[in-house]
């Protein structure tokens, strides 16, 4: 059993007059957030006053960077060549970088978000460049994946430090993560999902679809700010660790210390 | 007369497919680039590779943040808060950090584009922006602007170092800079721009349309990439300022050390 | 008094995942919509969509056509020449017309949007730019606009019909209509607004702010989606206006038969 | 042998500032353009511009539409679902419909660009949205695609008119074109080019790579304005034909009459 734990979740996704998830219901129960960084969402005022926020709860603020598709919002596969990854994933830290500068803060990690966070699990090129530029940013910044794939066995060469992920609101099978086409039944209810983190926590282990024992590596908790019902999951999921004495911690206290 | 001054031409404004501006053509004969963010022109990939070729060259690199309109390159008007100039400058400056950091570079300055550069000029409030997202970024950086402008009392107050900019490829009148509707005629030859040029370094100013002399205060000299015949015009320039004996030097050598 | 007006609303400016507005709630309450067209909100499928609701609802269907700018949403101004304004005023009513002829139905109208609206009224060749491209692309099609304005007299001129518009949750002074920087207080309940609303309906003009009486020539009552509340002053104003005997009825109705 | 056949080119690819294609010169020797629509290049200028051009010379002019993609210039994969395509194909066609009514014109055909044309090819859903969209605006609108592909067997049910192509610019093998990797040399010089037009027409199979015979179905000829030497290869091609007798007929004489 693990001592202590981040919560994270996707923050900043708003897009000009366009208000996406529910920022300021979630912010008070997390303790890092994945920052969208205007490619599939976020633009340059909602990335400044996110980190104001989020300064203010003093949580871990990470990128968040996507495909540059704000009308598929980053979710659908593009065909890019790794250097196009590269690119784009390294001007969209840079960009970041400028806002925590204003707030005086330093980047605590970098996730993935959408179709790149998918299309690099499994693909090696795509899995190196997207880790050589958070690594050309700043060598010292963790990166959220699933523990197993190949982004992560990518990144421990590279010498990242890899922040293992477990997605609290979707359902698990024996192949892992259902990322897509899950429903509401099978994830279940807030207390529901706030048992199976305990049980990841606690065992290394999540019962999934049918009853399958799936092992779960995780040193960070993901809810997603667009779930149904997200505001009360994350305060289901941080009420249940804390009454069960487990410390919320954002990864710069988990991994960099 | 001066004994050095700074070379600087816009860079880096191709987007995809589209190619823009004869970039090569120039490097050689300038000191220092101003880099397109995104924003107006440029794209990650352009980014990068323009860092890599002025990094060869030896060249200072400036971010050059524009609006956010590649329809319009950046130099139509468009209506923005001073918060929204600030979030849209810093977001840029950071971006091409990015690519700094992949060059193990630091940025030499920054040189506002198109419509940004001219609606700050006699705007305190969106000089202010522009200059604190400058400031907040690096203090250090010195921002390219016109000698006696709002822009360059704004600056300095912040704290910023201005470099003062004179357009070798524009007429001046009374009023200053013609930026637009000017014609060819107006500009001349290679080498009367050239001399323009020298009569600047050497007297501190510059003689007009119709003959009139204006005072011009000028740190750096600025030739525009996509005015006519601009390869043939930075290398007359470059080859008169270097034959009577005038140092050329990018910006981080003229105004920090 | 007039028998019969038209009352309309802006939809379909969601985008990609962002949802924007209260389509549903307000589309059985009004008779006319003004549909966005891509440039400023709006996407291929929401526009489909949209067009596909009104149909059931049998109200006339309008383009909306806005300024380029998806992160300002067509309310900030830019820097247009005549040409690029006719230009891209007659690509988004073009556009339109695809899913109209999907539904096998024909627009019903033009009402600019944001910007473009207001930057017109006082603006001759700006005004000329908009009207002859709603008129090549179908010179039955009505405008919307303000009685009085220099876009009334340049449709006129062309040879529009004109529909003229009372802004119902705006307030109004001698000057007009007070477009931005209104508070709630000015603009009062959904009864209070419901009540002007038959008031120009009844009398032809408007009692605005300090109690100044505003004539008012209306053939339509335009209630934005994003007002807030819009839901409820929509229906309280249909139900006004229908217990009072007079007809709701879409402009083509109005001025086309 | 055929007594005629359409000769056509990719046109108005431009966008804002940036210039793309040699236009002017190769339209004196081609029978209809294919018009980028907005999406992967092209803009409301650009489009009502090249329309005008393309009136003067009295060529058929048909839609090109693109996936949503500047960046990517409309030629890397997006996983769009068939309504996806459906939406956007009949979104630029309508977009230019507008346009045409500029100039008094109709539309000849719709030939789609790109990543849409490839992998619509072997994909009926796809093939499907993107006939059924084009038929929805037109029924009598002609699609350009390559003959026995899914996308020939589907427009065919559905109703539409095909006008097979061939890519003269574009090597074969046994499998049929070598759209993308193709090298210089494989496709030879000017005079080759047109040798194996000549070919098509004559004998209804070309000379692939290898030797190979190649079977070609085609009314219709094709040369990619962005082709290296392309102004030259078209004139080949066309003095090629027109002195051996064939005529260069646009697709509305050749497939509507």
């Amino acid at each position: 059993m693990v001592a202590s734990i981040d919560f994270n979740s996707d923050m900043g996704e708003s897009y000009g007059l366009y208000r996406y998830g529910e920022d300021e219901q979630i912010l008070p129960y997390i303790t890092s957030i994945n920052l969208a960084c205007g490619f599939h969402g976020g633009d340059p005022g909602v990335m400044r006053k996110t980190v104001e926020l989020a300064k203010k709860k003093g949580l871990g603020i990470g990128a968040h960077p996507g495909l540059p598709d704000i009308l598929g919002f980053g979710r659908r596969y593009i065909e890019v060549a790794p250097q196009d990854l590269y690119d784009y994933v390294l001007y969209q830290i840079g960009a970041l970088s400028g806002f925590m500068k204003h707030a005086g803060l330093n980047l605590s990690h970098v996730k993935p978000h959408g179709a790149i966070y998918m299309m690099v699990l499994d693909h090696e090129d795509l899995s190196k460049a997207l880790c050589q530029a958070i690594y050309d940013f700043d060598s010292s910044l963790p990166i959220y994946t699933i523990a197993g794939s190949v982004t992560e066995k990518v990144a421990e060469d590279i010498g990242l430090s890899v922040v293992p992920e477990y997605f609290a609101d979707r359902p698990y099978t024996e192949k892992g993560v259902k990322m897509f086409g899950w429903t509401r039944d099978e994830i279940g209810s807030p207390e529901d999902i706030a048992g199976r983190v305990l049980e990841v926590v606690r065992s290394g282990s999540v019962t999934g679809l049918g009853g399958v024992k799936v092992p779960i590596h995780a040193q960070t908790i993901c809810v997603h700010s667009d779930t149904p019902n997200s505001a009360q999951i994350v305060r289901t999921i941080n009420e249940t660790l804390t009454n069960t004495g487990i410390e919320l911690k954002a990864p710069h206290n988990l991994v960099r210390q």
